[in-house]
């Protein structure tokens, strides 16, 4: 979000060195808000406006701008004040931005760093794209079980600034393994007891990510547990690092996002859809557009074989879109819903008898609408009332085919684990558009 | 989640109504967890067991439960325990599982509340759904700006456990009127000038929610803003509530599931899938389907229109479903890829040009390379090579207009106003269905 209104001003009070006025346009706003109104300005300026804002708060205001704005901002400007940036900058996100660096920017920025930033940023480099390794922050804070309530308080109080979230304290022994944790909830709620201690306090029962667990399973454990951060350790329970609850929203954001596109055939873009090459995107959509035009190929040769038949009854032609269409779009209704009840949990393996059982009716129920709307047109483009009934035979029988595929085949591809969003609704297309022809001629040539 | 692990135990207890370890049992283990223990066991069993964890414990555990054994157990078990149990429940939640209860148990149960909780329940339940009144809760910290850094520690850690969130300190006036907020953070970093006040420390420059704004804007301030929770307030600036991260996730899931069961053709249902009415369901699957079919039966009257030319070629016949589905599938390919990109905020609709230019570039890319796919094809089935070229030809073509109509009508339906995700995939089928037809009949005139 970039918002004009300031930038004349800004312009000015940097063409005239201004620096009261730009500091307090740096500190007295919301850091989000002031981020809005400097994006509109050039990376120069831009940068030279940062510079009066206090070394935390740069950072913050830094945070809101689009990622690929920063990529470029750390990619190029001044060597020693952009370490001096990055060293605030969440480590979480740090690596992400790290990542997008040339190689020859990261070498000349890592040596500014110091020590301890650097070994943060080529250990959580080193964790796989989509696993919680690859999504924690190393800032956490990490006491001991022997410390007291006011004694839990100063320490944080010291480390608040560094840490990206105070809510939860991580109770650990001498080599890190996790013991516990205690809310900032639980902290103030025991103030008028400052001498009990953390030991006492804490909750050990700890739901945690392990640092290889998917990110779909780390989001799912927060969402149910309704969690401000998750502790993420390694196998043998040494405590890593936390995941925090706005990194969750993007991950449900994402994998909803990568459904979406699964299921209407395109393979998940790994970037925006307006920075993607365009080979890249053409890539990730001709792979299933290919696969589906074999399928549709089938359909060709089918009707093909159907030729005497179709040349004799030349009306039948008219409605093979129709008849195609109505089965197709009911069984990816049937496949979207199936798929996206698994997606949040509302539909488990084991109900696949009860989800077909529910398909079966409302496919019945739509078939014979469809059917009595169909016949009603029919009539008018068959020879005779009695041949204008294969179209609403045929529609009935091909809308409960694709609901009955539309419905299993996620189930099934879900049970054979493989993605359903993925391979499912490509699947039902080709199926439901090949057998939609066959029972379309073999109706007709029972009738006609 | 049901856990099966402890049910035999559990039941056991019961019946040896041995107290000390069912208490054990209901404050050991984490309350999530403690819940899936709890969930295999009948509602009396399941009652009669949260009977033994203290009042917030059992509400925390009563919170796991998915919601419709929720609304069972408030409508079933005895009217004062319910009472008890309810006036513990977050103020968001409960009103939530009230408006589920049949109107003479909500009759018996309110009046056992204490009044301010009775009134909470009914001044929340007169927000509409789907705006930020809906979401929020009325259970916040609202202080006073003179208070002490001291002072506020002591007012949190008395309120603490009544409080959905502690995490900001909503500075009030006397009116209630929101003047600022200050984080635990800024709170627990100033505990060495303990005197300072809120008025000191409070940032001015809050970011908010009215109370009558839409859920989705909602989601996306704090998303942006990076909040653990947002204040709502009315159009005078008064605080009534806040809505915090937790329900901000289910909010981005429940709009990205509806964007996708809009992509399918499929009104967005209001219940789980399992759970919502059959007839409903049929409802809002058949209404979309009903307006696809009258889009579908042009095309049969356009085909009706060109019977002479398909006699004469029957081969064409053939080639009908691949043609139509080419077009289909790469124009949904475009439309979800512009709904999910719009959603998101990656694409503005001002970038209208950009996202045309890059879909005519993929639409060139993918055309080409289903053509040459299809020519290969077409001439096994076409009688002579240079009649096999229509097949190619109009793949170009449709290809083209599906990319075009895809992209373009969910930008146009977003500047009208309406739902791009509801309306643009039906439009784009029936749109293309029909130009699909019109282009192949004609390209085959030409050529033929």
């Amino acid at each position: 979000m970039v918002n004009p209104l300031f930038l004349p001003e800004l312009r000015e009070m940097l063409a005239e060195d201004n620096a009261a006025e730009l500091t307090e346009f740096c500190n007295t706003l919301n850091a989000g808000r002031t981020a809005e109104f400097m994006e509109g300005l050039e990376d120069t300026d831009l940068w030279a406006v940062l510079q009066y804002a206090d070394a935390d708060r740069r950072a913050e205001i830094f945070g809101y701008f689009d990622e690929q704005r920063q990529v470029g901002l750390l990619q190029s400007q001044e060597p020693r004040q952009v370490a001096e940036l990055v060293d605030r900058i969440p480590s979480d996100d740090r690596v992400d931005l790290f990542q997008q660096l040339t190689g020859t920017r990261a070498q000349t920025i890592l040596p500014l760093l110091p020590v301890a930033d650097r070994r943060d940023i080529q250990r959580l480099c080193s964790y796989d794209e989509g696993t919680a390794g690859s999504l924690m922050t190393s800032e956490v804070a990490m006491l001991s079980e022997t410390l007291t309530v006011s004694g839990a308080l100063e320490a944080l109080g010291n480390q608040a600034s560094e840490l990206e979230t105070i809510y939860y304290l991580y109770v650990v022994d001498e080599d890190n393994l996790l013991r516990g944790i205690v809310s900032t909830r639980q902290l103030v709620s025991s103030l008028r007891t400052p001498s009990r201690t953390l030991g006492d306090l804490m909750e050990t029962d700890v739901v945690v990510a392990e640092v290889d667990e998917d990110q779909e399973s780390v989001a799912e454990k927060v969402e149910h547990f309704n969690l401000l951060a998750i502790p993420v350790v390694d196998s043998g329970r040494q405590l890593l690092g936390i995941i925090t609850h706005d990194d969750v929203i993007d991950v449900v954001r994402e994998e909803l996002t990568e459904d979406a596109h699964r299921i209407a055939a395109v393979e998940p873009l790994e970037e925006d859809y307006l920075r993607i090459g365009l080979l890249n995107l053409s890539w990730k959509r001709g792979i299933w557009l290919i696969i589906l035009f074999f399928a549709a190929l089938l359909t060709a040769f089918a009707l093909e074989h159907y030729h005497e038949e179709l040349n004799k009854f030349i009306w039948l032609v008219s409605f093979i879109p129709l008849i195609i269409s109505a089965g197709g779009n009911s069984g990816s209704q049937s496949a979207t819903l199936v798929i996206t009840a698994m997606t949040s949990g509302q539909v488990e393996l084991d109900q696949w008898r009860k989800v077909l059982g529910r398909e079966v009716i409302v496919a019945t129920v739509l078939g014979i609408f469809l059917a009595l709307i169909g016949y009603a047109v029919a009539i008018f483009l068959a020879p005779t009332p009695v041949a204008a009934l294969v179209i609403p035979m045929t529609l009935v029988a091909v809308i409960f085919v694709g609901c009955f595929f539309g419905a299993s085949l996620p189930l099934i591809f879900q049970r054979l684990g493989l993605d359903p969003a993925m391979m499912s609704n490509p699947f039902v297309a080709g199926i439901v558009d090949i057998l939609g022809i066959i029972i379309y001629i073999n109706i007709a040539r029972l009738l006609l």
